[in-house]
């Protein structure tokens, strides 16, 4: 699966990408919607290299592109990034070969394609492409085990959960991009000890630290993917913060699940880092022993040879004094994706097996991904025991849950003996109060 | 509410809008999408009155509307029922007048519109606009009642339910029209003496009797509707199949609600009816005595006056040896929307109570509508008591859950002392078997 796209020695014209510690080298290309920035303009489709924005529609029109790149890049270059996943994995992997041909330090088209850069920090960030679908996973054991226990002290992970890739349908429409400003969630729960519910703003606001995984083509209603289509299928990945008012959850979610706890808004990181550019850091996939082995439909050679991925995940506040005090956000945790129990692949076989049709485009989070240990919870919920014992900030702030102002702060690496590190770029939201007129 | 619309001495030059027991009289006048069968043309946007369709791309090039109309027309001229919803109550209200009248006997517009019909057995119809996203609820306190007693025969009812619509989060893309044909899910199970989960056909697929709501303007994000814009925004209704793979559901369903047991497909009859059609058919909303009354953000005068849809329900089947013997459906249950536990204004006024931004045609499901006896399931799970109870039909087959070529009916229809009866038009759907190569 690695070619020479992959290769360390390559270097890009464009200085920032060989910046150490950039997330956006040659070797990710990942992409994204975005507008100079207060333009008013109709977005458009870019790809990320170091600190810049290669404009697809201009790079479209200054040529040099051979017949077939110069039709992959037709949607991209009127800012249609579903019609491009359409295309399938060939356009794919084709139009990163000619990106990173193109972009390489010594290409001839430096000469044309160098107008066609835009500063990331002069542009405006979208969500990258139209979400038709979005189904989040449960696929982070460790969250799903220490959420689990309390409630079920005794028997923290359900009979289900080793077998099935657990989910459900999310909201869509309020899904924002990185720098997603979010109301506090007005709504109705019930403490323990009370008669009745109560209206009002939430009182337990928590982030969730999620991958959010882009279709590819998809299938056709009543034909299920299966492993090995759905290994080539999906596009690529991104940073989602799946924001939690665990009050109305508590309250809300049976037995249809967790519903208004959830859709007031969900964060992405704005660049989808393609599947061929994650391509160095896949792993075997392996359960744990003594631990049931996937279903058939859920197996195959290629997803226990390279089914995982390594992809460094951290979570980091800054609240709203941090600011004032020109500190810097906090890092909270870490974990790593590679923790999940369930792989990408398994999640568009399962999740078309029924017959279900995917669409280009559609977005299936991962669930949260926490680590194995106390330290590494993927949201306060885990790292506070339920709100029982708050972190202490540098600062000496205490958190047991989100205050206004605070920025929540995902990141994403990826790093492998051998191959040049990428990043996912940061996925920022700010808690704003709740809106006054409603909280009566 | 009403006005001269409803009036019952109106009458169509559309000579079928008069005939007996149709669904579609001049006071109706719901809106669809469809093209003339076999066309392959671009889907168009009309009205159904009678047996005929009135093409609105048509009829707007006939002319004789005034400016306003003209401008309200021109969405749907594009086949984009959508923008028409987002224009909001008055557009919606402002056509249906001059639909009305254009559509009256005796009206100068017949000589220019006649030739803008379309016979509704020659057209195909399509889902009627782009569905963003689409929530089920589940309003149906008998249904969940007896569903409950199936798994909690002392505590049937969850504590929340009187407090909370609850609802969740549905699969838009296979959403279909009447007249789908659905393959039979493949699925993971487990029987409850089974030690580990089987892979194969759905063994206990059953439908459900549900409305779907489409949603008007809808609200910004973080900018809740509260129930007087809710009232006037919603824009109409139809029938909503949300065929269930039982033994799926039983397994997955736990922690984050149903998921593959439901995603599989679920069928739209083809006509919206809108809010105002239904005027007449308003009725007082109570809460049986002793319960709960609805929490502020959930109550208004005008949902205490008239927030109830009194609209008869039926289910009828029609297995495939039915169609060998030339037997029609036979009708298997009736209930009344009337006996939802939340009105449709409460659905939207508790969905974006969190902030949840609503879109023009988003889709919202009752939940399944039972009648409060037995024999009122709104379900095979309920009718044979979770498949224990065999149904008879009156052809001597036997039915606990669907077999494959049988074909559900859903219809619905509204009468009133001095009103005009009006109909939804028919939801079928039909059941086709497993896909072979998936359920080795």
């Amino acid at each position: 699966m690695l070619d020479f796209t992959h290769d360390p020695a390559r270097q890009s014209w464009v200085d920032s990408a060989q910046a150490p510690g950039t997330d956006f080298p040659l070797q990710n290309l990942p992409f994204g919607r975005f507008r100079r920035a207060g333009s008013g303009q109709a977005l458009r489709m870019g790809v990320a290299i170091g600190d810049q924005i290669l404009d697809l529609a201009a790079a479209r029109v200054a040529g040099g592109w051979t017949e077939a790149e110069a039709a992959w890049l037709q949607p991209l270059a009127r800012g249609d990034l579903n019609a491009f996943m359409a295309q399938g994995p060939v356009a794919r992997r084709g139009l990163r070969h000619a990106l990173s041909r193109a972009l390489e330090a010594g290409s001839p088209a430096q000469a044309r394609l160098a107008a066609c850069l835009l500063p990331q920090d002069q542009a405006e960030m979208a969500v990258p492409c139209h979400i038709g679908d979005y189904t989040d996973f449960y696929t982070g054991i460790h969250h799903a085990t220490t959420v689990g226990k309390l409630f079920r002290p005794d028997n923290p992970l359900l009979p289900n959960y080793k077998w099935v890739p657990i989910g459900y349908h999310g909201r869509c429409s309020s899904i924002g991009v990185s720098g997603q400003q979010l109301r506090r969630p007005i709504g109705q729960f019930k403490a323990p000890d009370a008669a009745v519910p109560s209206y009002g703003p939430c009182q337990r606001l928590d982030w969730e630290l999620e991958m959010g995984v882009f279709v590819g083509q998809g299938n056709a209603l009543g034909e299920p993917l299966g492993m090995d289509r759905a290994e080539e299928d999906w596009f690529g990945l991104c940073l989602l913060n799946d924001w939690s008012a665990r009050d109305v959850q508590a309250w809300e979610y049976q037995p249809l699940g967790p519903f208004l706890s959830k859709s007031f808004g969900s964060t992405l990181s704005p660049w989808i880092v393609t599947q061929e550019a994650l391509a160095p850091f896949r792993r075997p996939f392996t359960r744990p022993e003594g631990d049931p082995q996937p279903l058939p439909y859920l197996d195959s050679a290629a997803n226990r040879a390279h089914g995982a991925l390594d992809i460094t995940l951290s979570v980091a506040l800054q609240t709203a004094a941090m600011r004032e005090q020109g500190l810097p956000p906090q890092v909270l945790m870490h974990s790593n994706a590679g923790d999940a129990y369930w792989t990408v692949a398994q999640l568009l076989a399962h999740h078309s097996s029924n017959g279900c049709n995917l669409q280009p485009g559609d977005l299936l989070g991962s669930g949260t991904l926490s680590g194995p240990t106390p330290a590494q919870g993927g949201s306060l919920l885990e790292l506070t025991l339920g709100g029982k014992q708050p972190l202490t900030l540098a600062n000496g702030e205490q958190r047991c849950f989100l205050q206004d102002g605070d920025t929540v702060v995902l990141r994403g690496r990826c790093e492998a003996p051998g191959a040049v590190a990428i990043g996912l770029g940061p996925c920022l939201g700010t808690v704003l109060p709740a809106r006054h007129a409603e909280s009566a």
